[in-house]
């Protein structure tokens, strides 16, 4: 219950430190599902193997920066604004973590379908939603580091596009599936892609969330329309 | 920076507080599980239509248990285990929100084949899935504020059964799909179903490791096995 005998500037210095490992883990996450759609659409079972692998990693960092995070709240005590953000990163932290799980999952239907040797390719809207959940994840993490409110509300608001191709992906996999019933096991691994995509996708909006409270402190979460994460296959 | 004011005393009522708001909220989403299965199996258009609207409740009970954990990090400043515990307490609070989130995904599911008028019946396993979940929800709570290691590493024991029941209901569902494509819109929807119930069980096991990282200091996630959760169509 003691205040830190710790120098401000010591504090600061730590912050900065958390910032860059939160940084290198979004990187490292992002750049497991650029790999894992790679793995796919190459049917790369190398680069499918290696994200398999390399989750490990993320999840070694994961908990690097957590316990960095909860070290810092026990010695600093940091108050109000400082608070918040240490806490925010173990929620972002958790988040980029399951990012990394989606990664894995793609990563592993990639090397399913090319057991099956299958001719069906994917539709281009999974290209499509693997390059806008990148690019929201990335944007997630500058607006929750730089506090970006309007950089974090455009990439909520960018949340929508990726959950109607999505839609768009199940519908044309349907049809596929309806026509060809020799279609529906690889079918079904396109559309677990997809899903795992748009997942990605909202979890940089949750983090774009995180990102407009620090900015705003307006809390954004559950704001409006449904009050679920989509989640249909038939919309 | 400054030690809080406030004696000890009443920060133990404010722990005490914010468990009774933890067990509020799980039994809340322990019950929307409970619901949304009851509205699949029953088909049951008012009971689905509950879980969607119940909801909200929950999202609203996340803002403010968080709030309460924030609140009391920075007014009392807790060392060690209470820190732990405080902060713990907003990760444990966002999992039992997404497993609200998978109850209106399966209420949803029971409305979409209300509307499709399937004969197709839900396989026992799912309802064998549901019952699992649920009880391994309501352990994980239990074990967290009791800070009970032992069943803890239960809950967390019990997450295969339910990861085999729901490759056992791909199969099936996969069956069906292949022998007959009118099967497939309502097949989908059971498998989302039975998805969502897995994901339940991962949330239980989350806060099982959380609740094992309280009782014992020992970090079992992503111990042992396949570092990711798992989400397999085939297997």
């Amino acid at each position: 219950m003691s205040p830190s005998a710790t120098p401000y500037r010591h504090f600061h210095d730590q912050l900065a430190a958390l910032n860059a490992r939160l940084l290198a883990m979004s990187e490292r996450a992002e750049a497991l599902v650029e790999l894992s759609v790679e793995a796919l659409l190459a049917k790369d079972t190398h680069k499918a193997q290696a994200v398999i692998d390399a989750d490990a990693e993320l999840d070694v960092m994961e908990l690097e920066l957590e316990a960095a995070a909860l070290e810092l709240l026990a010695l600093q005590q940091p108050m109000a604004r400082d608070l918040r953000f240490i806490v925010s990163v173990i929620k972002v932290t958790s988040d980029l973590e399951r990012v990394g799980d989606h990664a894995v999952n793609i990563a592993q239907a990639a090397l399913r379908l090319i057991s099956q040797r299958t001719n069906i390719v994917p539709d281009p809207e999974i290209e499509d939603m693997a390059r806008r959940a990148r690019s929201m994840l990335g944007d997630s993490i500058n607006a929750f580091l730089r506090a970006d409110g309007v950089l974090a509300r455009d990439v909520c608001s960018r949340d929508d596009q990726v959950d109607s191709l999505h839609e768009s992906v199940f519908r044309i996999l349907l049809t596929h599936m309806m026509a060809d019933p020799r279609t529906i096991n690889p079918s079904l691994e396109y559309l677990l892609v997809s899903r795992n995509l748009e997942r990605v996708a909202d979890l940089a909006t949750n983090i774009s969330e995180d990102a407009v409270f620090l900015a705003e402190g307006k809390n954004i979460k559950h704001g409006g329309g449904d009050p679920a994460r989509v989640d249909t296959f038939s919309g």
